[in-house]
């Protein structure tokens, strides 16, 4: 099995595990002011995690207590979605930012939220940064780097998620600050073990049962199929599924059932 | 003398006391991308106390983390300093907003402040809203609930400062809050104990020597003449210079000269 | 016949008119970025005039290129939707802006899409204000004679929408600008001819039946009956609807299919 | 000679002229709210042209008013100047963004500039990108065409300014716009004719003779020397000198005095 040389990590050799355990993660609270955006009511029943956006790319105050009131209610683990200052472009145009930016944006972003988790009661799982500012952390060893110190800084027992195997997670554990390495149920994937970038026409898993298939292989055992038909390695800590669009409601419920019935214990880092 | 009818608090009797004690707080980091304001380094000597804007009526997440790491090297005490979304308008302008709203800015702002504390190493001391959130807030009884609301439920041990004798004092000890009754050494007072507004000729004092003269009387007397020539009852907790214009850096040091001079006891509340 | 003795104008006395005529507005490209707002393109088959969100309550660049697009291709009438720079608060918060401020950001968002318009090979025919800056202007006269100039110097071709009745119309008449007196179908009226304000109970009127009779009654015999019972002079040259919510697609089909059937003429001014 | 090769232009080639002329530009009207940047009134007695910030990444409504007043007393002629949405950094950092989206926030500034220059009366001459805006326009075809199709269509008789032999002035000249190929005083030159990058210890021209002497050469002879010794052909239409800055003004009326003492008249394109 090839294991994938674009990324920093060594993945971590997956043995035989007794028991198989995955974390269902969702991104919440993208709606601004009078714009409502996804179904966050509904997804929640499906996920063990959420990432509450911020208020830069998505989010404003009174949204971000709302959803981490709803998250709440829902038990499931709360995380901050920092992303770029970009709410036209919802956090997915990259820009040229420095580490001590990203840096920066991260704090402020973290514990804005962390303001109405700790005004509500509750405690921040985790950190998961958004759109480009992800995408961006995935391949940069210096923004990277900016982002784990931001993370750890506030809080070292944050977790932090990043793409599997990508220099953000690597970051993460070389600060010693616990880590979860992400996949994505309806993306495609390189032979490097990168995401297939959404401009190309493959890169989106269109049907739900194929989707549920490379979710469960990635999970029980450690790998899956890139567009170039070779094998690769990959470490499934956690799951994105998405919280809007016509299919995103079926398709969660259907991944839960699919997960639990092949007897993956589906909970979140904080259980 | 007159006890201020127009706001809430009867005023604590104000005892002869052996030893008087007074803060001298600052806005600070009202900077903003490639704007700078304010001469934030040369003022810090003067003052025990700094108010840092949280980026919605001025202040960016690094000039934050920047203004954070000047506090915590100059020893003064750290507030955050929310305001109003308006940067247009340097959060100046009153606007209708709901309690509901005041709340979720509050706590957002002073979350993303408490970030580049944490993550520095520091404690915040205190929160005091700014301009037009300051103003309704003294006024309102409901914006300032919800303000000292947000500011409970975020830390307890927090600080609320707010004008001398106003609704925001008033509401923050009602909830159990630490409050600092405020005064301004350049602003002239109305006999209901309010600030003279600024749209008055006479609402500054220009002298130097006179806005001592009525720092000293507000702190050893526990009084004010008010523009009514009325002696107005006035608790002078902390007094707020200002950390912009001319004349701001030569007036904080003669104030701090001559407070210490009279034996009054220049520090924050933290010592 | 009370004439609203609140409001600045005298009505002019409507005669019997041979044919009634009116126009129909509807707000558009109120979405912004990732989010989407309103059904624009069903209700454009209804309305003869539309207002465009110009980027500070709604809208952006490329939201409101498309919106004049699809104003162009409809055939419909466009005006400029200047509002308040708020867009977490949709434009619908008072702020306490000066008559300076009010005409700088008028001419700002006037302009802008003025931009749109032309690039596109099109004429604007009006200019409404948005939300709280509307509503404001109904009632100061140095707000509404901030924007009528604003309105005026741009270009003295140019129609304003306001409230009928109003200040803002009022200032814009004695500028020498042609008015609109706008008149809403789903809102009650108080016997002073202002709109009952949202927060009563009664200040919409859920019926559509209903509605409809009140604009017929209000473009064919020039008044209204009050929530006090009395018999209100109003004058109606375009009738705002909703171009969002369950029901305005239905409502909007009604009210133009009732109207024609009425005799009543519905056209923009620009025919 | 070396002609450059990076940049899209064959430069014109200069004849021995027996006049010479340039025009002088310089950045304006980049303050924000309380923020003031740049020394606006006092620059403009030694500058021909103007570029006004749209509030993108400075600039503010009220700040373009003031500054096009300015502007039409000092009978310097105007342009507008788009930027990125990024206020925070200024219009300088790079931003990933289609040419639809370019061409969109340019029609919208340039829209809200012209608003400022209709209603007091003036006329726009020219229209020349910011920052991060114009160094991607100088190198991308798709963005460099996307904007010059903006200026074409917002009115066919702007002149479009750009960096001396860039993609923007290419695709403003096959659209048929009137350019101005601008050069940079204090800015080193590559030998494939692009400015050196500022990251560059070299980049900036410390001395203003030297600055001076670059000019009038570039100005006379159609040619600069390169940071690689070697001689670039360079077309000098406008030159930008700094608004900002302590030297600025010294520089200003310096290089000025320089050029019109060497014969070469100094006037902007309008004249």
């Amino acid at each position: 099995m090839f294991v994938a040389p674009f990324f920093c990590a060594a993945l971590a050799a997956k043995g035989r595990a007794s028991v198989f355990r995955v974390d269902l993660n969702c991104d919440l609270g993208e709606s601004y002011g009078a714009y409502k955006l996804g179904v966050d009511e509904e997804i929640l029943p499906y996920v063990t995690s959420v990432n509450i956006a911020c208020g830069f790319h998505a989010g404003d105050p009174g949204i971000m207590r709302k959803t981490v009131d709803l998250a709440l209610k829902n038990k499931v683990a709360i995380g901050a979605h920092p992303g770029l200052p970009d709410l036209i472009g919802f956090g997915r145009r990259n820009m040229a930012i420095s580490p001590q930016e990203a840096y920066d944006m991260a704090v402020y972003q973290i514990g804005a939220l962390a303001g109405f988790v700790k005004a509500q009661g509750g405690r921040m799982q985790h950190v998961k940064p958004h759109g480009a500012l992800y995408n961006m952390a995935a391949k940069s060893k210096d923004l990277a780097r900016a982002i784990a110190e931001a993370v750890y800084k506030i809080d070292p027992e944050l977790i932090l998620f990043g793409l599997s195997g990508s220099e953000l997670v690597c970051a993460g554990e070389s600060m010693g600050l616990r880590t979860a390495h992400e996949v994505f149920a309806d993306r495609t994937y390189q032979e490097d073990g990168s995401l297939t970038p959404r401009s190309h026409p493959d890169a989106l898993i269109a049907g739900h049962e194929q989707a549920v298939v490379q979710v469960i292989r990635m999970v029980q055992e450690g790998r899956v199929t890139s567009q170039q038909a070779t094998e690769v390695a990959i470490q499934a800590d956690t799951v994105c599924i998405h919280g809007d669009g016509a299919a995103a409601l079926a398709f969660a419920r259907h991944i839960r059932e699919v997960l639990e019935r092949s007897g993956i214990v589906v909970q979140s880092f904080s259980k």
